[in-house]
Order: C-alpha cells, then sequence, then structure tokens
C-alpha cells in the first residue's frame, strides 16, 4: 500500500526518523549513565513502545487507560505520572493484583495520607514519589518547603507493604518556553539540582528515597550532568515536532510524525489551497504561536515527506486547512485538486490523539504498517 | 450511578440543556418555514441524533466515517459537507449502493470534471451542490464569480443518473467573528442573499438547481428571512459553548456540555487549583482568546453545573488543568483534593471530539446513561 491509496486525511509515522530519534536520546543518557523511562503519553502505542525497549522496561503513563493497554502487553513497570486522587485507588489496586508494579505520584499531606490509608486498608503495597516544583510551572512542592517532610511523613508504608516514599520526581515543563541552547541547559541544571535537593532533605529526615526522576524532551537532551538521578522520562522526543524545532531541540529533518491531506480547492485570488486536513486532524494546538516563528497550524511537505519552502497551514475548519505562502500570497503555487500534501504538525502528542493509528512509512510513501492507538480514559 | 462514581476526566451532557436547545433552533426555523438539516460532526452520536430528529430525517457530515456510523443506524439522506476529491468517491459509491443517498460538494471544474466522470463511468447517481462563498473565510465560489456557471456545466448529469447539479450550499463560519447580534443578523442576511443569488443564476443557465442550503449556528438563530433557502445547517447549537456565548448566541446556562475532573492538588502561593483535566479532555481550543472576554481553557462549575464565579481555568497540560480567580489570585478558593469540577468548554466540537462517550445527567449529579460517539476517519 502507498500513501495514496489511503483516506485522507490520516496520520504518518516516518519510522526511520522515530528511530533515529530514539537512537539519539539512548545514546545521551547512556554517556550520562542515567536510565530512560519513557513516556507514553506521545504515541500510545505498544508498537512504537517496542521500538524503544521491550515489553517489561519500564515505562511512564498519563492516564490508567495506558496503564491498562500497556500491562495488558507485556509492561509491567509503570509510573502513573498525574497526582493520585483516592477515587482512582481502586482501578490501580486491580492492575497491582495482576501483577503491575505501578508508582503513584502526589504533593500534598492530604493525598498521602488518603493513599496511604487506602494501602493499609486495602493490604496494598505502593511507591510513592513526592513530585517536586523545579521551574513553577505546575504541581509540586518546592525543594526546600518544609511541607516536603510533612507529606513524607504521612506515608506510613515500607518497601515491603502499605504506601511507601520510593523518592522524588519533578518535570522542568517550563523548558518548553526556553529560547536558546543555553536555556534549555540551565534549565536542565535546575531541574536536576532541585530534585537531587529534596531528595537529600527527605534522606536527611530518614527516609531512603531511592528514586530520583526527573526529565522533559528539552531537558533530557541538553543535560550535562545527571549526578544524583536515577531515571529519565521523556516523550515527544521520540516523534519531535515544529515546537521542539522551535527551541532548537530537533531539526524539521527529525519529525517523524505527520498527517496527510488532499487539495480539495483553491481561493486563487488570496493564494489558498483548502485541504481536507483540518483541525480535526491537526489538533487545535497552537504551540508555536508564542514562539518567535509562528508555523500557523504546521509547515506543509509533499508526499514524500519533502518541505515544500515557504508554505505554511495558515488556519484550520473542523475538516479544512487552508495553506499559503508565508509572506507572499501570490506566489503560492496551485497545486491541482487531489495533490497529496503532508503537515508537520506543532505538537506530536495533540495531533497524534487525534488519530486511531498511525500509517508508518520507512521511507517515501510506501505504507508498511499500520499501528493502533489508544485514546481516552 | 453520580458523576461522583466516574474516573475523571470525562465528559458530561446534560440532557435538559441539550433539548431546550434543539427546541429552540427548530422553533425559530418553523417560523420561518425552513427545514433543519442538523450537522451532526458537533456529537457524532445516534442517541443525540435522535433527540433532534428520528433515523431517516436529512443530516450533514463533515466525515464518510459519521456518514458510514449514520447509515448503518437508519440515516439514510446525507449531505457530504467537504470539498470532494475522486479519491473518496468509490467510498461513497459503496454506501450509495447500500442504499444511502449522499449529496456532494464541491466548488471547482476539475472536481466537477472528475465527479461527473466518475458518476458516468460506474453508473452512479450523486447529487452535487455547488459550495458558494458568502463570508470570505473558506472555500466556495462567489456568487457573481463567472466560473459558477463553468462547475456547474461540468456535471452532466440528470435527476435520475449521474452527477447532477442540485443546487448551492454556503457556510457563513465567519459569523464566529460577529461582535454584536445585529452584526450575526446582517450576516445570515449576507448568507442567504449569497446563496440565493448564485442559485438564481444558476437558474437562469437553465439549471433546475432545487436546493439551496446555508447555514452556521449563529446565522441559523438570528436570521429575520430565509426567503429563496430550502434547508438550515448548525451543528454546535445543540450543546453550545463559550464562543457562542461569547457572541450572544447563548447564556452560559444554556451550555449543555463540560468536562469533569478532580482537583489534585494546589499552589497556594499562585492561587492555583491543579486538577486532572487538562487540555487532552478540553481540546486545545482556545476560541474565546480572541474575543472580548478571554475564557482560559473554560468556566468552572461545581459537579451540580453551577456556575463558581470568577473561576477560570486559566492553564493546561496534557493532563493536568490549572484554576484560578479570574482577577485575584489570592482569592480562589482552595477546594479540598478530590473535589469535583465541571468545566464548561470554549468550543464543544473540539472537547467532544477527545471523549469516546457523554455521561448523560438530566438534572444535577445523577447518570442516567452513556452515550458512545465516534471519532475519526
Amino acid at each position: 500500500m502507498r500513501l495514496s491509496d489511503i483516506e485522507t486525511p490520516a496520520l504518518v509515522l516516518d519510522r526511520v526518523r522515530m528511530d533515529r530519534n530514539i537512537e539519539r536520546l539512548r545514546t545521551h543518557l547512556s554517556s550520562l549513565g542515567v536510565a530512560l523511562r519513557p513516556h507514553v503519553k506521545t504515541h500510545k502505542s505498544v508498537d512504537v513502545a517496542r521500538r524503544i525497549g521491550a515489553p517489561g522496561t519500564p515505562i511512564t503513563v498519563s492516564t490508567l487507560k495506558e496503564a491498562e493497554y500497556f500491562f495488558e502487553h507485556g509492561w509491567t513497570d509503570m509510573l502513573y505520572a498525574v497526582g493520585i486522587v483516592p477515587t482512582k485507588l481502586p482501578h490501580i489496586e486491580r492492575l497491582v493484583r495482576q501483577g503491575a508494579r505501578i508508582t503513584i505520584v502526589l504533593d500534598n499531606a492530604e493525598s498521602a495520607t488518603s493513599a496511604d490509608a487506602y494501602c493499609r486498608d486495602h493490604a496494598l503495597q505502593l511507591p510513592v514519589l513526592i513530585e517536586i516544583d523545579t521551574d513553577g510551572h505546575r504541581s509540586g512542592v518546592k525543594p526546600e518547603d518544609p511541607a516536603l517532610i510533612d507529606v513524607a511523613a504521612a506515608l506510613t508504608g515500607t518497601e515491603d507493604r502499605g504506601a511507601w516514599l520510593a523518592g522524588v520526581m519533578t518535570h522542568a515543563g517550563a523548558s518548553y518556553g526556553c529560547r536558546s541552547i543555553a536555556a534549555i541547559e540551565a534549565m536542565a541544571e535546575q531541574e536536576r539540582a532541585g530534585a537531587v535537593r529534596a531528595a537529600q532533605r527527605l534522606r536527611e529526615a530518614g527516609h531512603a528515597a531511592p528514586v530520583v526522576s526527573v526529565g522533559s524532551t528539552p531537558t533530557a537532551h541538553f543535560a550535562k550532568s545527571l549526578d544524583g538521578v536515577t531515571e529519565v522520562r521523556a516523550g515527544v522526543y521520540v516523534f519531535f515536532d515544529l515546537v521542539m524545532n522551535g527551541i532548537e531541540v530537533c531539526d524539521t529533518s527529525d519529525i517523524a510524525l505527520s498527517v496527510l491531506c488532499t487539495v480539495i480547492g483553491h481561493q486563487k485570488e488570496k493564494g489558498w489551497l483548502i485541504t481536507d486536513g483540518g483541525w480535526m486532524a491537526m489538533s487545535r494546538d497552537r504551540g508555536t504561536a508564542s514562539q518567535p516563528v509562528d508555523q500557523g497550524y504546521g509547515l506543509v511537505c509533499d508526499v514524500e515527506g519533502a518541505l515544500l519552502p515557504y508554505l505554511v497551514m495558515v488556519d484550520a475548519n473542523q475538516e479544512h486547512g487552508i495553506i499559503r505562502h508565508r509572506t507572499d500570497p501570490a506566489a503560492t503555487p496551485m497545486l491541482p485538486v487531489g495533490t497529496l500534501l503532508r503537515i508537520l504538525p506543532n505538537h506530536a502528542c495533540a495531533t497524534a490523539a487525534q488519530h486511531g493509528a498511525y500509517n508508518v512509512v520507512a521511507d517515501g510513501s510506501q505504507v508498511d504498517a499500520t499501528w493502533p492507538r489508544i485514546s481516552g480514559w
């Protein structure tokens, strides 16, 4: 099958680029002597996960649906990286009883107390990481916050039983807003130092806290030292996208994900190509809008994946895309109706989530496989 | 089952509000003597569609997946409202051979010629509407464009066979950018007049062109006259959303769709509530960002659906939402971990698309039914 045999819009995954991206981070982290716990939230596909590591290797999940799905396919060691609430513990317990090892995350004494009580009442063993706020962008306890010790104290389990303090985790999501490699390097060090400092404080208070888990795609690639860190998490690095390109983490030629669409008409006066790939196919993510170069809804490639210079998907309706020359609409080539195009996305996690499967190409436009992916909660 | 029994995030549909919205547009269009051809792209649910009309009543679809799904459930008369390309005609033919009546849309002579040839070669009968550009926002031929007659001339079928010119359609999507009811009224008249004028030109050129199809949710509600129009299309009116509220088409108390999420933590210094409802649950749609009042990722209600004044979902990560007081972070109530909230979305079509089912409440937080919905192409 070729891409020209597929009904558009459809998601395309370039396996050669993906494998190269996977290898790049693996090599970097090996050189720093730290393990990778890849985040499957970007791809939500066991076929993609198998390119990274065999079933059984550690992963990070963002939903319990992901935990279910990967567990069914042989992955057992999972970090559920969203702050836990008591109502989700029965679901986690079911998975643990079946043989999964799920580490939970929390950042406050209320959640710690309720998780602790649940584990005691149900004779359940659960490793817990305290989320540390190293960049101010979201959740977490600050490394020097006195509350850190209170949260830890609410966890009364040991490594054999109950909810026990396995360590700390942090995610320097603010790295997505960095504007230079130097800034990303500094953010990586801030992320590392904050997490290590929090673990040190816990250890000084008598907790073993063996795990120090850090990561975001930008910081994972540009960390110069990961001293004291035991594992790194990253997700989007597998596919990369225009947001990562905009902060110089990757080149456009590294972006493994694209959306195949078809030219369905023109507005010649405006220099518009109209396609059948709208925001439903791309997602509404406009992550490059706040970057120095706004890429609209995406950059435009031909069906073989070669970038068409100056063409940008400038607007989107639900099932319609509008493409034109970035600066000179009169220079937009009026590609004929039926022309296939591939759009590079702003944000791989968001775009992939709009689709039920990957059409996998190894090179050019020959489709080698169709890999399903999951969605929902 | 109650909403408190559901794992969050989850999509909630208030059936009482939805039924009221459905009745509102039905009454308005009845008073103008025009038929409704509801757009199912917003809900993609046969259960929702049945609240609007019995299987067999006319509908509009945005994908052939929707056409398949609704046809399987008894709907036969469908307008596929995205410009056709030849590669989709075999799929349409399969549905027509099974008994569907699918009207296709195009706006250029290339597409008309290829559809005409396909229908002749395959002895297929397909009604065709020419898309008219009445507002400059997307596809279509302008009502006075000489090309209109050329497109029509490329369709050589008759009502009994081949690709035949059934009429015109237009969608005044620019109405979403109106800033007053008066502006919407004017846009509705512009939409009506443009479509009727195009049909008139086709009739003067010897084509019957019996169908004049117009519509967008704003113009459908505020059209004062629909003289010459034979059917109105609208989709988002069933649920409404904050974008529609922002242009005064509905009140927040009319919004039937919300996303249930749970408070998982706080950043007290910043006045933040952190929830497990991020952009994956809300979509990345920030449609109110360009309106006078930016509603962030949504307005916040309690679990019963009552609006919590001043609270806005100001930011989102993939599976994390950040809520705070609109103007005074120190005034954000520090709702306890575990508190259930419901977020009203910017754009119902985009938010619903992130979920696999509706949790239907008739009043408050009692769940009466779970209605599946489809996605993809």
